[in-house]
This record gives C-alpha cells, sequence and structure tokens, in this order.
C-alpha cells in the first residue's frame, strides 16, 4: 500500500477500479524504453544507438510510410482553400485529381473537419462502411447500425459498458489476450472470465474450452453475457477457420451470451489460401434463419492493417441483433463526448472506400498497400525463424496480425534471479533485453498465458532494411542471457 | 419500463448509471431537428428553409472560418510531401512560410501524424502548453503535470473519474450546469451535489450558497471530494471577479475538497475592463504559502474561444498539487486508450503557440481572430437586447462564453398546454420554436435551474449575415406564442 498522505485525493481512496487496472502495454517496459531513449538524447552511452518499440503496433511509428491518397484527401480537408478554382492549377501540380474529388465529396457531407459531427458518425461515412461490408460479406449492412469511434479500443469499451450491469457479469476473454479486455473490465467493475488458447494447436480455439470456461465461471455464480473473439489474434496471430467459427457462433447461441468480434487485423492475412480471413457476421448470416436475431458487435481500425493511422484515431463497430432500445442508450453515450474526432472518421472513409481500377491514385495505392503487406508478410516469416533458432524458444507462425508470442523455457537459474529482482522471469528476460539492445517488448504476463510458462509479444515492425540487424541483436542477446543463467 | 424482450441484452439489464444518464444538448431537440434537416432535404414543406442549430458551441457547423494558419500546418503535416525541398517552390504560392516552418518543427518532434504519440501527448506540444500558462499567469507550470485529451470533455470525464472511489462521493457542481457533469456523474454512480447561481445577481456564486450545499450534502452523510466551477460560465456566461475567486480557494481549502476548473471559454470575454479572465491556476498561486500543495485540475480546449475546432477534438488539463501516485494513475489508465489523436494535439500546440509580430501569418491570424472575437461580440449584444426585448423574458448579459440563458415567464395556458403534451413548460416551448422557425435551443430543464421557473440556453453562433433574421424569428414566435396561451 502507498504511504499516507495528506491529500485530498490518494491512491488509497481514489477509483479503486482504476487502481486495479493494467495495461502491459504501455507498462513498466515502456517506460523504462522512454527514460533509455531520453537518456540516448542527452548523450548517454549505451550499448545501442537507438530505441526499438515492438511492445505496441504502432507502424508509422517505425517508418511506414502512410498511405499517399489518404493523406492527400486528409490535407486537403484540412485547408480547403486548396479546393478553389483560383488554386486548382497549383493544386494538381501537389494532388491527384481524385484526392481532390474525394475532397471536395467529403467537405460537401461534413461542411468542416472543424465542426463537430453526428455523435455517432458522419452519416455519409456511415454509408460507406455499410457498402463495404455489404462487399466483404455478401450480406446487407444498414449505416444505422454503425458507429464511428476514435480507434477500436473506444468502441470496445463502450459495448463493454454497456453490458457491464454489475460486479457479476462475466465476460469471456481468450488468454493470451490484448490487455484492453482485462484493463476495461477492471475500471468496469465486471469479470474477466478466461478461456484458454491451445498453444499446441497452434493457438487454436475449441468449443469444448469455451463450454469449460462458461461453466466454471456459472458455478462460482458468475453471470456470463458476453464472449470476446480476437480474430485475427492478438498477441497470438492465429485465424480462425469458417468451421470453427460457426461453432462459436453456436456456442454463444446455445448459452445466450453477445459475440464481441475483434476484427481490426482483418486485412493482416500472412496464409490466405488456407487460413482466409472470415467476418463473424458473414459467418452469421450463412447460417441461416436459426440465427436471426443473434446479437454481434464487430469492431475496426484504420490503426491496423496496411492503412496503419494510429495516431489519427479512427475505428467503428458494427451492431447487429442489438436491442433497439439499447442502441439508443449507445447514442446517447456516444453523444455525450460530442463526436469522434473528424480526421479520424474520413480515415475511415478512405479505408473502406479507396481508390478504384481507373481512378488515378489506383496504380500508387495499389503498389504502396501490396508493398507494405508483402513486407509484413516477410518479416513476419524472418521473425518467426528467428525465434524458433532461440536455445529453448518456440514460436507458432503469425497466420495474421502484427505479432509473434514466442514462449521460452527459461533456466531455473534465471528464474531464480528473476525472482531475487520481484519480477516475473518473462519481465525480467524482457528488461535484460531492453537494456542490452534497446528493443521494447513486453512479456507474455501482460497478456496472460498458462501458469508456469514464459512468453513475450514483440511485433514485426522493425524497418526492412533494419530488420536484419534486429533479429541478430535478439540471437546475440539471448545466446548471452542463455550462458549466464544456464544451469 | 420496456417492453420485455428475448434478448441477451436489454433497457432492462444493460448498466443501469448509463440508462439514468441525460445529455439534453443533443437530446429530444437535436434529433428533433436532425430529423427536420432530413425533411427538409427530402423537399417537405416547413414554415422555414433551414435548420439553425443554437443547441451547441459548434462555430464551425454555422459557417465560422477557422483560423488559416492552423489548417495551413494541419493540412502540412497530413502531406509531409509538402515539405521536401522540390515541392518548395510551389508549396510556397499556397502556404505561408512560418506555416511550412511549424509542420516541419511539429514533425520533427512527432514523427508522423499517423503514429501513436506519448499517452499524456506529445512532449514539444506539452512543452509549449506549460509556456502559454506561464505566460498567461505569471507561475511556473510543468510539462510533466500536462495531459493532452480529445476536447476538454474527455478530461474532465477522467478526472471525475478518478475521483469516484464509491456511490457515495458527491462533487459539488453549479446550477444550471453543462450537463456534461450530471452525465459523467451518472454514469459513474456517484453523487452531483448542486449549489445554485443567483441569476438576480447575474448568475453570482457566492461561498455561502457552496457551503449551504456543502453542509446539506454532508447531512444527508454525503462524502463530498471535489468542486466544479465552470468560468467563464456555461450556460449562464457569467466571468468571475478575482476576489470571488479567492473566497472560492479558501471554501475548498477549509472544506478539503479538490477544485476543478473548466476555463475552456476563457478567450471568451466580452466585458474585458470589468469582468476580464483571471485562470484559478493564477489567483490561487497568488494568494502565497498558505495554499501550497492545494490541489486544482484545470481544463482547456481547441473547440471553443476563436479556434473553434470542435471536430478535431483537441485539449488538454493541467494537474496542479495532485498526489504523485495519482498522477501515475492518471497516466496508466491514459494508456489504456492509447493517446489522443494527434492532429487534436497539434490544434493545441497552435492555440497556445499562435503566430507572433514579425511572423509572416501574424496580420492575417491577428485580423482573422478580432474579426472573429468581434463578432461574436455584438451578435451577444443583439441577442441579449432581443431577449430582453420579448414578453415575459429577461437575459442576463454574456459576460463570456458563447451562450445566453434568458428567463421566460410563461402564461399557465402555456404550461398546461405542456403538461397536457407530458413536457416541461421550457421544452414545450423550445420544440414549438423548433417547428415554427427552424431553431434548436435546449430547455432550461436541461442544464437545471430553480424549480418552477423556466428557461433556454441559445448559442449566438448564427451567421452575422442571418442574424437579423434569426432575432426577428425569434420575435414572431414568441409574440404568436404568447397570443396563442396568454391567460
Amino acid at each position: 500500500m502507498p504511504a499516507q498522505t495528506t491529500k485530498i485525493l490518494h491512491a488509497n481512496n481514489m477509483n479503486p477500479q482504476i487502481r486495479r487496472a493494467e495495461y502491459a502495454v504501455r507498462g513498466e517496459l515502456a517506460l523504462r524504453a522512454e527514460s533509455l531513449r531520453d537518456e540516448l538524447a542527452k548523450g548517454a552511452q549505451k550499448p545501442f544507438s537507438r530505441v526499438v518499440n515492438c511492445n505496441i503496433g504502432n507502424p508509422q511509428a517505425l517508418n511506414q510510410k502512410p498511405i499517399t491518397f489518404f493523406r492527400q484527401v486528409a490535407s486537403l480537408v484540412e485547408y480547403p482553400e486548396l479546393l478553389k478554382e483560383e488554386n486548382a492549377e497549383v493544386v494538381s501540380k501537389l494532388y491527384a485529381p481524385d484526392a481532390v474529388e474525394r475532397a471536395k465529396l467529403l467537405l460537401k457531407h461534413i461542411g468542416s473537419v472543424g465542426a463537430y459531427s453526428h455523435s455517432q458518425g458522419v452519416g455519409h461515412i456511415r454509408e460507406n462502411v455499410a457498402k463495404f461490408i455489404e462487399e466483404r460479406d455478401g450480406y446487407p449492412a444498414d449505416p444505422s447500425s454503425i458507429f464511428l469511434t476514435q480507434g477500436a479500443s473506444a468502441g470496445v469499451q463502450l459495448s463493454l459498458q454497456m453490458i457491464a450491469e454489475n460486479p457479476n457479469v462475466g465476460i469471456m476473454i481468450p488468454i493470451p489476450q490484448y490487455p484492453l479486455y482485462t484493463a476495461t473490465l477492471s475500471v468496469l467493475h465486471s469479470k474477466a472470465v478466461p478461456y484458454y488458447l491451445d498453444e499446441s494447436q497452434a493457438w487454436g480455439l475449441t468449443t469444448a474450452e469455451l463450454q469449460r470456461s462458461y461453466d466454471e465461471a456459472a458455478k462460482d455464480g458468475v453471470d456470463t453475457r458476453a464472449l470476446v473473439i480476437i480474430n485475427p489474434g492478438n498477441p497470438t496471430g492465429q485465424c480462425l477457420e469458417e468451421a470453427n467459427m460457426r461453432e462459436i457462433i453456436e456456442f454463444c447461441h446455445k448459452n445466450r451470451v453477445i459475440l464481441l468480434a475483434d476484427e481490426v487485423y482483418q486485412t493482416n492475412i500472412y496464409h490466405p489460401k488456407d487460413r482466409p480471413f472470415h467476418s463473424f457476421k458473414k459467418v452469421l448470416k450463412s447460417m441461416g434463419p436459426k440465427y436471426d436475431g443473434f446479437e454481434l458487435i464487430s469492431f475496426h481500425s484504420v490503426s491496423k492493417g496496411m492503412v496503419g493511422e494510429c495516431g489519427q484515431r479512427g475505428g467503428y463497430f458494427e451492431l447487429e441483433g442489438i436491442d433497439k432500445e439499447v442502441v439508443e442508450q449507445i447514442y446517447k453515450i456516444s453523444s455525450i463526448s460530442l463526436c469522434p474526432n473528424v480526421l479520424g472518421q474520413i480515415m475511415v472513409d478512405l479505408m473502406v472506400n479507396p481508390p478504384k481500377k481507373g481512378d488515378a491514385s489506383f496504380e500508387k495505392y495499389n503498389a504502396e498497400y501490396n508493398g507494405i503487406y508483402e513486407s509484413l508478410n516477410s518479416r513476419s516469416r524472418i521473425l518467426e525463424k528467428t525465434f524458433n533458432s532461440l536455445e529453448g524458444a518456440t514460436c507458432n507462425p503469425a497466420e495474421g496480425a502484427l505479432y509473434l508470442f514466442p514462449q521460452i523455457r527459461l533456466p531455473k537459474k534465471a528464474i531464480e534471479a528473476a525472482k531475487a529482482a520481484g519480477k516475473e522471469p518473462d519481465t525480467f528476460y524482457c528488461l535484460a533485453l531492453l537494456e542490452a539492445t534497446g528493443v521494447c517488448m513486453v512479456s507474455g504476463s501482460g497478456f496472460g498465458q498458462v501458469d508456469g510458462t514464459a512468453h513475450f509479444r514483440s511485433t514485426f515492425l522493425p524497418p526492412p532494411e533494419l530488420f536484419d540487424e534486429f533479429c541478430s541483436n535478439l540471437k546475440d542477446f539471448h545466446a548471452k542471457f542463455m550462458d549466464k543463467y544456464r544451469d
């Protein structure tokens, strides 16, 4: 417990749910990485020349270039003077004609990006999201069931908040999970009901395990209301097969739990033939009238995929089968925060409605998009190989997403040293890695893992030109670490 | 109660705090205004040709032009290609040189606006905020005590969330208030402790009334932890005198409550000689060592003032005297949402560090800024006169902010007609106004008012060229309404 204090507000009387919340992605390791960066900037001597943040999927912080068309449109809507006839000629030297047209169209619907929009998001953009979903899935989507949000996280938090009626309400979450879920449930004072992904089966998900998790929670009197699926997985990178997804929907239907589908990595798919992405919306609709009225909320974001516009904070969620009065309440709570930032909404518009064949920007867009995709794909395989080459480490491939989540079997001496330092063994390992190489990863304990195992999550986002150096630094560090602590 | 439902999630088992929350600014009247706008767009015949939203301070939705320098910088940071040497000549035809320099400087510190920033906000921008506060107040400010946020609302919600330990915690709020406060406290399941502003004293605030409010809550066993002051007032527009602010600080000190200072309208000051703006930070610091360690959180935003960039969602709060462990918890909870949108952060940078005398953009900036100010100032006086000319209406002047909050004394017949329609009398009046003129205001019951009185809030933001028509429509409607219901 913290020391006594004379402050009115202190750690002992603040909101206890916030105090209990944990969010490792920006926790101890990330904070240490920041101070190392400051030390380097101040000229401190370190065994490395730069800090590399692999703790978070933040592509543009690691030099991924934004998609030109997106940024041209954003640049134009921020300065509408450029769209005036008298500037057309000069502007045509800097911007593609279809970017100019898109900017004009968006401003026709929005007015100014400096004005609050509809609290649910600009209607025109929600219509484009609905069209995108219809083309993706082959089933109708309704703009009035779509809410634009500041990144997917805001939508997830809002959805969990709606469901969190009391401290006895449970939400099923995968282990390992993206810690947004446990952190948000802690703040909401509801229960996380863990189900385990099977590392030995490429982080597979079985309905038997879902049922075990649900039944155990029920035995403890937990009232489980929803199931979170992250597909493709974060931190685990697996991509669900359609048959498996049908079983999951049946499980939800049978046990009366709402399905929350976190599908922000839907375009980060690295084994498209044997592991393509299917949306839960599409699979649900393919299952026929028995599932009419099934309650599904799915989330998407402009932060991931090949877009990678994290800092612009854009996303959306689609409500399927949600009670009309609940939708009205979601609108009300959204309106208290007025509206999601309009540039983020525009990024959603660009993501769901990019240049098409024949548009002036199509070739460039296509080349940029595929270039990012191929590069992510190859880096994921190189890093996977690297991890599997490390003594005592095993790593499933990334079928999707932006991460690998290797398991490391640490020597007893390392585990004792960690205990002596008051750290989890995997955190101890990641801290040593950070101090030796400047590479910041997140230890598995931040995501949850089978007791007694040690993992860490790393993105494969370091820039291609530095990737070999990055991988060899990992190898060198790991070899030295194992030598130091080998039993 | 809503009808029975077979849904898993429905209005009877959702989060009850959300169901209870009310937010009138975007409530019944705003929703009706939206559907009227849709009807007009579909060619419906109405007694008016456009819907005018005076329910919310959203200047750019009513044609207020953004400040050119701000938008030039935003446009450049979104498309860094423009900053390359080879484009310098063409770009110089469209952008001011100091806008180019500012964009380069910001990107030097930020990298890409598409990358997540530090969860507390970009360090360089927080340093500029600290300098701005130091210049404004004449006392030091610390960048590590400043958090950038998506508009002020996000900062207010976060601060209240930190304090809301349990349902017995009370937060003092003014009546009338901006309903963000009651809505957020409802969601947080803590208590709003109302204190009343004195309409007969130009919405004055007395510490006697603060003490009455605090003591009554204490009698009811409420544990009051904080006091919210909105200065300049929303919806009431009053601006506090320095002596009054010192009394308020003494009240907080004596009763051990944290002061939450909502100062988003600090540049919307229309009687600068007799009612200048003083920040609570400055007044506190002027009161000497007795008040060292006093706990103050103050909020600012890019949405109001002469900036009016609501849709860009930028703001900040400054922590003064807040416990170090609590600050760490605020950082942690901020990190769960990753970061405020970077363009909004950049708008904060521009607001706190605008062009200076001698800069290429200064003259234009100054002209635009003063033009907006003078126009708001004159419109506030015209609308105040209009309201005071209405039968049975009285209206205090707007010393600050963007609103007037007149009281209307409605005939008994009108009150009966309202009751028959199941509406509050002031809501009944505002709905009639909306249907007759297309002007959307918010009834006083949405902000809170002395029982038995009727008020409404209107912005004075309708564009100057339409303002006379706007005012005469109000007069005509009011005269007809009074004739219809006169006793």
